[in-house]
């Protein structure tokens, strides 16, 4: 007997959030997925490994596509899961208007972030805010999933310049004296908690937090320091510097919306919520509402943050954002 | 052994909902009460009752108080319920922020009405949306609780003009076929339940959804004729024209937004959320994340819609905003 497979639509396949959640839908072999690329995008290298998989590539523009012709390619899915980039409300709201008309079992909206109220902490968080308003407002089904951040972007650089190729913005800051915590994630897992997630009734019109673990900002140094045998110099940005630069990007960013000034801005507001204001820990997940991946299945066999930095320092991670810029 | 009592500070003293609360509050001889109102108001008849069973009343201006005197007042109260009408979210923010540095155990914000979505449907609804956003991002301690409508206004009058005492604005109006259901309530019972949920942990930082029982429009309507044996024609609204009603009062308060352009939209919002869109159910109750009374406090005594209206129909209900117009 085989069982009928849960047809699983997926947005923005070719992001990094995408790229992990389609890669576990096709490991757990329980889906039927189909991935949504803006027309742009069909001949990206990262879209190579599903074609291979035989995983049907579907060119959408979300932004310009009027709702019924959005409704008619939607047709059929079961669960609509949005990995586009959340930087404007309305191309979401959209797809969430079309998943209602569709009838999907469940729609999950772009959300795959760090914890942060629903506002005045971080702009992006406002952004999608706007969207679970409406999916609320629309009554329909949806599971939000946030996320710890990425191990991928949660390393200091040494010396030696061994772990530079991770990413693109290399950086050894910490914030405060580095006794602040949050939780991390490794970003092959988000995926794997997703394919969990969006099958389980029990997180149907839920918030879940998926996290592997969590650290404080210092303990992470001296992993790195442990582990390579160098040593690194923090660079300790101050609280208040933190919020000092919050302010000044928060004024550019009302003065002029452009692309290069809120992402200035969400730099320093994650910062603060994922170190300073404790926004992105288990318990604060709690208070906001959110169900936790540690409950949910404590049986998930996570990648631990020691395991991925032996991997990265031995030059074998895979590195976030190096084929691309961010788009919209 | 005597055990220490509770205290609680209730805002909103003469308000419909707060005489409910501090009535059931006393009733239940655990909290140790003390009512905030306006400077204007302590010698308000609705006080007298309370100043009778030595209820300390303390004149408190909320608006006009700058915070450091707000956080004074309340210094030493465990719990405070806020009964102000949430007519703007400046008040119940400060009061919130106060909260926080007096550092309560549970703050509970003047929502006390019936189900709507976040936004997009009731424009009194978004502005406490903006409050318990507020509290969300100060992490303070919180209990939201939403009640169904009250039984006190949700019978239509009858020809003999029995009911017209009841209401200053006698109707029977019933929108599409009256088949549409909606949760009623007792305004007596809500504060019975606010004295179960906010002494109880399960409902610390939650939602939840009190109401007595589940009604169509038309049961209602039958219900008050088989008791009274008298015919009632119904008024019937269609649904297109509510929905004209609330575009045009809308239309009206974003270009003049004064206090009776408000009213005059909250109240077709309601109807609209309350009966036509199914808001105000319990079913939606737990999408929108409320625990519901039932399932809390099974055993709780209630008083069910007949009794209430054979009481009603016999001159015997208490009606409601009788001494008074709404007051910001």
């Amino acid at each position: 007997m085989t069982a009928q497979k849960i047809k699983v639509a997926v947005t923005g396949a070719t992001g990094e959030t995408g790229i992990s959640i389609i890669n576990a839908l096709l490991e757990s072999e329980e889906f039927a997925i189909t991935a949504f690329v803006r027309p742009s995008s069909t001949e990206k290298p990262e879209l190579q490994g599903f074609k291979d998989k035989k995983v049907p590539i579907v060119p959408l523009d979300l932004e310009a596509a009027p709702l019924e012709e959005i409704i008619k390619a939607f047709q059929g899915q079961e669960i609509i899961v949005s990995g586009v980039m959340p930087y404007a409300s309305d191309i979401e709201k959209k797809l969430a208007t079309a998943a209602k008309e569709v009838g999907v079992k469940r729609f999950i909206p772009s959300f795959f972030a760090p914890l942060a109220p629903p506002t005045g902490v971080n702009v992006l968080r406002e952004i999608k805010e706007e969207v679970i308003n409406h999916v609320k407002k629309l009554h329909l089904p949806y599971t939000v999933i946030d996320v710890g951040g990425w191990f991928q972007v949660s390393l200091p650089i040494v010396p030696s310049g061994k772990l530079d190729y991770l990413t693109k913005i290399p950086t050894n800051v910490q914030y405060g004296d580095g006794h602040y915590s949050t939780s991390v994630i490794d970003i092959r897992d988000i995926g794997k908690y997703v394919a969990l997630i969006i099958k389980d009734p029990r997180t149907l019109n839920k918030y879940v937090f998926a996290y592997n673990e969590v650290w404080t900002h210092d303990e992470i140094f001296k992993l790195v320091e442990e582990l390579s045998g160098e040593t690194i110099e923090r660079q300790s940005v101050p609280e208040e510097s933190l919020e000092a630069a919050i302010q000044e990007a928060s004024k550019a960013y009302k003065q002029d919306p452009s692309y290069k000034n809120f992402v200035l801005l969400i730099v320093h507001q994650y910062a603060n919520q994922n170190w300073v204001r404790g926004d992105n820990l288990p318990e604060t997940g709690t208070y906001l509402g959110y169900l936790l991946s540690k409950d949910l299945y404590p049986d998930f066999k996570f990648v631990g943050l020691r395991d991925f930095a032996k991997e990265a320092l031995d030059g074998k991670a895979k590195p976030v954002y190096q084929t691309r810029t961010f788009e919209f």
